[in-house]
């Protein structure tokens, strides 16, 4: 653990993880926890009390102010703080974190997005704190793909977040790994699958010839089992290309990029699948790292809504 | 009961669901027994002890020879039956039935269907005497929709099957409805869908408009939820409409039917739901119930393999 005095605890509250980090004056890190109680360990044992122990755990002073983005500010979070509607600046949407009552010290909650059309009503909660830190060129339009449980895909126009889709992908994957037919064809504990796999690789492109047309495709690989000897790694690679390939060339029809760089927010080996998927589609992209964009977006939260001292808010 | 005595008892014997129609030497209905004695219950129970107990609770005699399809010959079933693989002639799928030894009648199982392409593996146990007693003409290509848990699209040319696929759009919708996300928007208890329901229709054309891309609209119902007040009923007959509407929309890309007819086997709520799909679709169809076809191929099957008695084997 550094000696520097933490300026700003930064937390990540999704529904499944939490990640709080301690930074300085400047942004940068000076200490870190990640665990498991995300919302629905939170809402049984009290926000607060889950938030304290954590800041205990790192030492914090208990006057340290609180930055806080994603399913906290869910109506089945802390505080349920209003979707900002897009189209939305992305300066905007950090401005409007609203903070938690009654608590010993400042805590905020950053708004999630909704797109409010009719024909194509979406929300997000944490993506819009990764956006805003992922330092896009202020000019221009940007297409960023999220990968993760529900992967979005953002378009970001002039500083405006205009448009954006969710992608079920890893949930995807999650149920019908243990509890569609595919699950025999997986086995119980389906390893993680590289990059460089060659049967996630023809899968994938695979999805991609289709026009991400996973439907037709999924029975197969039960079949690929029961016919052809596709070992469990294998299966589970197969699903995982087929998957990430389809969900790429879905929002490529959805957002047609055409020759146009997508930014790619992620990080570990999901972001390799991705960046390997991409380069399968013909797709250029450039890389974020998903962790390093959530805590430059928290701490521009945190100046923005004044809660850095000494005047350091922008 | 009727009191004309049974020629032979036919056996639909799927994964989850057992039914059991004892037929007269003209294979007319005299009784029939439906249950959830599936595979999943049979295995842990018996196939002899289960078959013998639904026999005697119809009042057949002990002798009776018994003519059975479905995944009770598969690994998992009573006896392994190989596959038959395609292209297959369909009176020949109906003439490889395979006797189980040492039981006090004369049983045979009809086996399933494999296609061993590398690129399109597939296999499906029941369908084959479904379509085998659909009454299909000799001549000419015909397209074969049959809705399901799995539902299976077969491509006959000149009474042989050359092709086929499987679509998991009712164990998606399962999935989705019970473990997903989605779940929170279905509610505890989905309601069964009306084939004239708006937001089925409206559902079904968003996904025939895409082409089949159901990923970039399945987390849109959730949204729809919490944005447009989109009802539990409501929730699922979109998720309905999507995942039916992407099956066809997904196989027309694949079989390219044009203006051909579709043969649609199927029955009950769900065959309207299909009907509802195609007709949005444009697409001509044919409804054929699968009740009495599988009945019909079942009964087609018996008097090939000679079970039937006084010669009237085919």
């Amino acid at each position: 653990m550094s000696h520097d005095k933490p300026s700003i605890a930064a937390v990540d509250w999704g529904t499944t993880r939490m990640r709080v980090w301690l930074l300085d004056t400047a942004g940068r890190v000076l200490d870190e926890r990640r665990s498991d109680d995300g919302l629905l360990t939170a809402r049984s044992r009290g926000f607060s009390v889950v938030l304290e122990q954590h800041l205990a755990a790192l030492r914090a002073p208990v006057t340290l102010p609180v930055i806080i983005c994603g399913m906290a500010g869910s109506r089945q979070g802390w505080l349920e703080v209003p979707y900002v509607d897009v189209p939305a600046p992305i300066g905007g949407i950090l401005k409007s974190a609203t903070a938690v009552k009654g608590e010993r010290s400042d805590i905020r909650i950053i708004p999630g997005l909704a797109q409010r059309l009719q024909s194509e009503p979406e929300v997000l909660r944490g993506e819009e704190t990764q956006l805003a830190g992922a330092d896009l060129p202020e000019k221009g339009r940007h297409i960023v793909c999220m990968p993760g449980t529900h992967s979005k895909w953002i378009v970001v126009e002039e500083g405006v977040v205009s448009r954006f889709g969710t992608w079920m992908t890893g949930e995807l994957f999650s149920l019908l790994a243990s509890h569609s037919i595919l699950r025999h064809s997986l086995g119980e504990k389906p390893s993680t699958v590289a990059a460089d796999n060659a049967t996630f690789r023809h899968w994938c492109e695979t999805a991609l010839a289709s026009g991400g047309d996973i439907a037709s495709r999924l029975f197969s690989i039960r079949a690929a089992g029961l016919l052809h000897g596709l070992s469990p790694d294998e299966a589970a690679a197969a699903l995982s290309g087929l998957l990430i390939g389809g969900e790429i060339a879905s929002a490529r029809r959805v957002y047609e990029p055409g020759r146009q760089e997508i930014v790619l927010i992620s990080s570990g080996a999901l972001g390799a699948l991705y960046g390997t998927a991409l380069e399968i589609a013909g797709m250029a992209f450039r890389p974020v790292d998903a962790d390093e964009a959530v805590r430059a977006g928290l701490f521009a939260a945190a100046r923005r809504n004044g809660m850095i001292g000494n005047g350091v808010a922008a």
